[in-house]
Parts: C-alpha cells; sequence; structure tokens
C-alpha cells in the first residue's frame, strides 16, 4: 500500500468518526422532553441522508488544519438540522409524502405537528449554536436566505415567473447560502486566514449551486424507490431547473405543464443543466488550489465530484 | 408637581423612546428582498400589540442601572419577533382569521406563505441576537420551551389529557419561558450580578405565567372585537385554563365541551383562575423588594399588574 493511500484510509476513519459525532449531537439537540417532538426528529434523522453539509464543513475544518472534531461536532449537526427543518416544512406545502425513503413526518404525524416539528429543529439549531459567538451570523443569514429562497420559489409559480435568473437567485438563496455558511464556519473554526475563508466560501457557494441543479434533474428523472421522497413534485408545481431552462431569459412566464414535459424529453435541457452543474464544480476545484495538496483537500474535491456525479 | 412624578414622567418618555427603537429594529430586521416576507411580517408589526415582552425588557435594564437605549433594542425587537413568529404559526394551527384586530397572515396569505413567514420571523430572531454572544443561551432555550409549550398542548389536546399539572406545565414553557429570558436579559446587559438576574429572571416568568392564564380567561370573556382575534378557540379546541380547571388533578379526560361550557358559565372557575393570577404577580412583586425604589422599579411592578387588569 502506497503511503498516499494509507494516508487517504486514515482520513476515511476520522471523518467516519467526526459524522459518528455529528449524528450523536443531532440526536441529542432532538430529545426532547415532549414525545412527539423526539419521536419525529428521530424518525427523521434516524432515515440518514447524504449529511453532505457537515462533510462539506468536517473536510474544510480538517483541511484548513482542525483537529478537534468534537469541536466541531455541533456547529456540523446545527448545519444539518437547519437543512432538516426545511425539508420537514418543505413537505408541509409541497405535500411530500415520501422522504429518504420513509413517511414524510407529515404524512406520519400531520400537519400541525410537522410544522412544529421544524420549528423545533430551528430552535434546535439556535440552542446548538449559541456558544459559538460570532460564527451564528453566517449561520443566521444563511437561515435567512434559506427561507427567502423557498418563498421566492413559491411566489415565481405563483406568478408564474420561473426564469432562469430567478431560479438561479432561487437556488443561491435555498442551497448555496447553508453550503456556504458550513464552509465558512467550518473554515473560521480551523484558524483560517480571511482569504482562505472567503476562498472555501466561494467554494461551498458554487458546490451548492451545483448541488441543486443536480437535486432538481434527479426530481425529474430518477424514480421514487431510488430517490427516497416523492419526485416529479418540481414538475407538477411549475418550478424546477428544467422549468426553468425553458422559460428563457426573462420571457415572464413558463409553458404549461404538459408543454414542458414534452420539450424536456425531447430536448437537451437537463444535459444543459447537467454541464452547469458540472462547470460550478470545475470553478469551486480551481479554488481549492490555492491550499497545499493533502488527502482532506482530494477529498474535498471528491466531495464536490460527488455531488454531480450522484444518482440520488 | 412632586419631583417623583416629574421622574415617573420623564421615564415614560425614556420608556417610550426605548420603544420606539425596537419598533424601529423590528421593520429593519423584517426588511427582506422577497416582497412577500416583508409585505406580511410589516402588517403583523404595524398592527401593534401590547409590547409587552419588550416593554418587560427595557424596565427590568432600566431598573438594574442600564443606559443604552440603543444597545438593548435589537435583544427587545429579538423578544418580540420571536413571540410574532410562534403566533403567526399558531394562526395556521388553529386557524385563527383574526389577529391583532386585522385579518391574520394566514388569511391573506395563505398558509404556505404564512409558514414561511413564521419561519422567517425567526431566522431574523437568530440574525438579531447573532452577535450578543451568551445572551444568546436565554434565548434559545426560550425559543426550544416555547414550541415544547405548544407542541405539548396539541398533543394534550389530541389524547384529551387536559389536567390542570399539564396546563401549568405548557404555559411555563409556552409563555413564562420567554418572559423569563426578556428579563434575564434585560438583567444581564445592564451589568446585574447573578443574585439579581436570578430574582429578575423569576419575575419575568411569574408575570409570564400570570399573563397567560389572563389571556386564557380573557379567550372566554372577552368579544373578538375588544381581543382583536379569534376568540373562543380555547373551548372549541379542548384547551386553556377553563378546561383544565375543570378536568381536576390528573383525571386525565376533560369533559365534553358542552358539559365543561355550562360549568363555566355557572361556577367559580374563571374566579378561581384570575386569583390565581393575582397571586403570581403578588410573588413576582415580592421579588422586586430586594431592590432599591426607583421610578424603573415601580414601573416594573406596575407592568405585572397591568398583565392581570387587563381587559385585552
Amino acid at each position: 500500500m502506497t503511503s498516499a493511500l494509507a494516508s487517504q484510509m486514515e482520513l476515511a476513519q476520522v471523518v467516519d468518526g467526526g459524522l459518528a459525532h455529528v449524528e450523536q449531537a443531532m440526536r441529542d439537540a432532538t430529545d426532547s422532553q415532549v414525545n412527539v417532538l423526539r419521536d419525529a426528529s428521530h424518525h427523521i434523522l434516524n432515515a440518514g441522508g447524504k449529511r453532505v453539509r457537515p462533510r462539506l464543513m468536517l473536510l474544510t475544518y480538517l483541511t484548513l488544519g482542525g483537529t478537534d472534531l468534537d469541536y466541531i461536532a455541533k456547529p456540523a449537526a446545527a448545519v444539518e438540522l437547519m437543512h432538516t427543518a426545511s425539508v420537514v416544512h418543505d413537505d408541509i406545502n409541497d405535500h411530500g409524502i415520501l422522504r429518504r425513503g420513509r413517511p414524510s413526518v407529515n404524512a406520519i404525524w400531520g400537519r400541525t405537528f410537522a410544522l412544529l416539528t421544524g420549528d423545533f429543529l430551528f430552535t434546535a439549531v439556535y440552542e446548538l449554536m449559541a456558544s459559538y459567538g460570532d460564527l451564528n451570523v453566517d449561520l443566521a443569514r444563511a437561515a435567512t436566505a434559506l427561507v427567502e429562497g423557498e418563498t421566492l420559489q413559491a411566489s415565481a409559480v405563483k406568478d408564474k415567473r420561473f426564469t432562469r435568473e430567478i431560479y438561479m437567485e432561487i437556488i443561491a438563496l435555498k442551497t448555496a447560502a447553508l453550503f456556504r455558511a458550513a464552509s465558512a464556519i467550518g473554515a473560521k473554526l480551523a484558524g483560517a486566514d480571511p482569504s482562505q475563508v472567503r476562498a472555501l466560501s466561494d467554494f461551498g457557494f458554487n458546490v451548492g449551486m451545483a448541488f441543486q441543479i443536480v437535486d432538481d434533474i434527479l426530481d425529474l428523472v430518477a424514480d421514487e424507490e431510488k430517490l427516497g421522497k416523492t419526485s416529479g413534485k418540481d414538475l407538477m408545481q411549475g418550478r424546477g431547473v428544467a422549468v426553468a431552462m425553458n422559460a428563457g431569459n426573462g420571457s415572464g412566464a413558463a409553458d404549461p405543464m404538459d408543454a414542458v414535459k414534452r420539450k424536456l424529453l425531447e430536448g437537451d435541457t437537463l444535459e444543459k443543466a447537467q454541464r452547469q452543474a458540472e462547470f460550478l464544480v470545475e470553478r469551486a476545484a480551481e479554488t481549492l488550489a490555492m491550499l497545499a495538496p493533502s488527502p482532506p483537500r482530494a477529498a474535498l474535491e471528491e466531495l464536490a465530484w460527488m455531488v454531480v456525479k450522484r444518482e440520488r
């Protein structure tokens, strides 16, 4: 075994250990005295998920020389719980009944408790981060952006103004901002200098943009079983990357659904979207060039490529 | 004019000035680039409200010698926005169509946008407090308690287990915890010593308990026009102080609604509840005795009595 391969295997163990800490931190933070909040939170946490946001934070932290995987566990848990909160509320608004291969919280506990469980996950984030000082500025901004992105999306669908520009703004707010915060917090906790924090923030942002584009492609092409969540919601609701790619620049109106679906299946819309996601990851990878090569830097780059090459 | 009266009038001006700062901080924190979030937030903020939580924080701060009304404005705004967020989500779950004398956010913008507006108000709280360090521990705990209280209430109604003990636990979590945080943060920002912080926290907690009991009485006896919100919801939904007072200790089941309503109108349930609220305020007022008399201390005591004597 080469020493490079050996140190990569060692890194994988470190990352797995760190992610196990994150899982524990998420369970602890949601261990409410109120049964339904604990049960519903643990239901969705136990379903797993890709954990791409905490992985991004962890790898950023390690790449910049961080070593205390216990200290990073809580912010990494916070960033994943923030995402989980938004997913629980999404499934109310979108009537999603399947999530991570399980019935959604909404489907099992009903709308009232799903709303409260999402709120509880938000407050769990707040509690987890309360003693982390100014890092809260990064996460709070991302939290606001996330809600703004979701709202902009619902508004655009309602007003039938789902253009490419609005699509890019939506995914920047609802997804890429939280990826950026994950990287920024990982970098800051590792004691990175401001130029490194900026570079890694850009890295996270671009990976987040790519992640959402691919997510939207998978929503169209993957079957529900593989995807583990209610699919085809985007098209049904007049949104997502395909609707945006077909709407033209600033045309102000999406085609009726049937026409869009026909276009998608015939045209090269999805290939174009996939290429755009890959372009974003290339740009992200370039940002890493300012850092000395190392196993965590390689793993960070690999994570970025995994985001565009995944099938679920 | 006596000098005591003169200094009381001076204090009233200071408090009004401080509250004007709070209003501005709330408007600024909710001035989203996304129209519907800004409009819905400003709709409910413009409707006014008693602002009892920021007033409590301000008066606690002044009583303990605080002077910088600009610095206290953001935490005071955060505590009121936290309450406002929960109100917006409440009106979804309870189908409340009237709030603060206006149509609820839910009634105007519909469920999807009401859910997102509540989320946005939560994240606005988080952003407002992000640079206030460990004070976030107090507010984050109160936020979690608030959601736990609302959930415990919905669970108790669903399981028909609306006993006095559970009622007291619910209002401690959903209301008194945030009042306690308001006082604790006001005291800490004024540089109070730990025993003063504890005393004022207890004061806030007891005033919060009394406030919720009186709120629940008003829900039964006041008409909607005076109250400015959909009333009678508690009884309709099998909860609130009256249902709890009639359920007996640990009996495990509330009477059917008709029987409860008859009992309420005949019996002394509401007088008993009112006496309990007044007892809590007496206990709260006693806590203030450890502090030297001053116009803000008198105003704080007056606020506590206002809470039980109000008619809306």
